[in-house]
């Protein structure tokens, strides 16, 4: 298999971004990444772009197109993946595929999102289209209907972790004070936390991740290519990628404790890059929910099932601890503009490995792991990246 | 570069199905596409699902894990791409460049789009999201106008070749007439096409293709896998295969009465062939208007610009004539469910060159080709198959 290094990352500052297009966020954070990488815009060969709903939210879909228009990239070819909140990952994957079939050397990959423009009911029916409508969406059921249910069924296997949710979200919080991307820099008690007003029992409103505009872009190069560019910062490899899929509707699941679109992937990607949970320094995972958050480390193999929540408690999954989880701040604090959050996330990756995190770099950050999830799980896609 | 084979087909009639659901159309056509590859569910390694606005239309995105549900594909990998009218071909090149990769052996490639329970408008207002939302959709810009705009400037360049347009719905009515899934099976005589109410001037009626319900999936396999399979069917290999994009706004681009997506997608796809335009048997070119069809036969080679309708009106591009174009009805007359047209499109490919084409198979098909447009030729998909 070809081996393939990120060599250019960019993204936008993560939030509320009124005045601010679609185009603003591509040519912010799509120029950023190119400009990291050190390249010419005629070096790159073909452009991947996650978006997951821009077709309701902003009546703008073909993402692939745009992006070339505005980035100014002449003829190369351009596609949007869509699979739910895990569809930057997705452009991600696609991407790593077609490098090591050999189709591309360089390729850029960028997600984008725009939802705050919108209200509420809107922003819910836009996202509830990542669920099955006929079956789940025309019945009233929402997201965080569905993981509150996914949370008491969790409770009922295990124990109630509503506090250790709470610790997800302050940990979330404390990480994006010291990540300026993060739309969130709040500094939230761990008490306003478990008091806040509920949203669906058991997941009241620090345990939903949030609504957010935002873009980011990373440039991937076959690592033969990479090494014949000139590059400033310490070189980062894929060592691992894992994709798999499963049912759309939470019905249809047997387990919901656990997610086997999560588990599948992580043994591919796993075994692709030869390592155990154990040697992975620190993670990026798909919080959407706090219980999410809980229930990725343990299929990520980081704790045994049902023990996701007493890592949070002891202190294991902050940043300061021996598997820190979400440094960036997460999709709960540095927040959910869902086509770009898989991209974010490698974003994240890439900046602790190559040293350059600032305030909230990690000691020791040499193979970090990116874990995004589409749906109740009916899309994950996993990567592993290395420093060399 | 490791060569793909088609080894199995399937779709739906295409129309207005009011009483079937996104559901029953994916499980009809993928069903049937993994029946005629008389493979076993469990051997599909992935899944690739085209789809242009389920979202918008539909309020379904995540398509890929919906497919996955309904056609009980367990925890396969599945996404969803979309790049306008091209969606559906883009599904099949990722899927291609997976299979080139390695990564997979056998991959699923659908394509579906639910259009005709919206209105007028709603339909409109979605097609549009092709576009570009704040430059061209807000000011009013519709697909017939831009198209509208195209034709009046080949007429300029070239000359009036409206009777030409008319003859190439013609065609398309005619062949359509032999082909049981086609939407429109009509006679319709050149003088009512000629005479039909303006849409766009000078695009009247029959210039314009069809709103339509449906879905079509191939399966694809690593051509040594292939050959270890039994089938019923004459071999069909993947010879040549091309992407590429454009700027998204027509104002963006210099010239409009050739799409240089298209030709830089066709240079690939002949590149790797081995083959030119004068080797081609047979193709269906994307007509989502009369005038696009015209533009593309150029494009692609087969005529010299602005000698595309002069071959229309000799009878070359007729199904008994020397390079029969759209034998299966076309977007115009077998109809045009965006995400899934790519698709169909190699379903009419492949079932020529097996020769079970029934009424309407043509003598020769052995090299056949499928041009895939995205918007006002944002993006192009051009894929090159042959006969073994």
């Amino acid at each position: 298999m070809r081996k393939i290094s990120v060599i250019g990352i960019g993204e936008t500052k993560m939030g509320k971004l009124a005045d601010r297009s679609l185009h603003d966020l591509i040519r912010e954070a799509g120029n950023n990444a190119i400009a990291d990488a050190g390249i010419d815009k005629k070096q790159i060969d073909a452009l991947y772009m996650g978006n997951f709903n821009g077709s309701y939210l902003c009546g703008q879909g073909h993402m692939g197109s745009l992006a070339i228009e505005v980035l100014e990239l002449g003829n190369i070819p351009a596609v949007r993946t869509e699979g739910a909140c895990a569809s930057g990952s997705l452009a991600f994957r696609m991407a790593v595929m077609s490098i090591m079939a050999g189709v591309y050397d360089i390729a850029l990959v960028g997600g984008v999102e725009k939802m705050t423009h919108q209200s509420t009911p809107t922003v819910t029916t836009a996202i509830a289209s990542a669920m099955d409508y006929d079956l789940e969406a025309m019945q009233g059921f929402t997201f965080p209907a569905c993981f509150a249910m996914i949370a008491h069924r969790y409770f009922y296997e295990y124990r109630n972790v509503k506090r250790e949710m709470g610790l997800c979200a302050y940990n979330a919080h404390q990480n994006a004070l010291l990540n300026p991307d993060a739309q969130m820099q709040k500094d939230v008690p761990l008490e306003k936390i478990l008091a806040a007003d509920m949203i669906a029992s058991p997941l009241s409103l620090y345990d939903c991740s949030l609504v957010t505009d935002g873009a980011a872009f990373v440039v991937l190069a076959a690592s033969d290519v990479a090494e014949s560019l000139e590059s400033k910062h310490r070189a980062v490899e894929l060592v691992g990628s894992g994709h798999a899929g499963d049912t759309l509707t939470l019905a249809s699941k047997k387990v919901i404790t656990s997610f086997s679109a999560s588990k599948a992937a992580a043994a591919q990607a796993y075994g692709q890059a030869g390592l155990k949970a154990a040697d992975i320094d620190f993670a990026e995972v798909h919080d959407c929910f706090t219980i999410t958050q809980i229930i990725n480390t343990e299929d990520l193999g980081f704790f045994d099932p049902g023990k996701g929540a007493d890592a949070v408690a002891e202190g294991v999954t902050a940043r300061d601890g021996k598997k820190p989880i979400n440094v960036s701040g997460g999709l709960k604090a540095k927040g959910h503009p869902i086509g770009a959050t898989g991209i974010s996330q490698i974003f994240e990756v890439v900046t602790q490995i190559r040293g350059n995190a600032g305030n909230r770099q990690l000691k020791k950050a040499d193979i970090g792991l990116a874990h995004n999830l589409g749906g109740s799980a009916g899309t994950c896609v996993i990567n592993i990246f290395r420093g060399r």
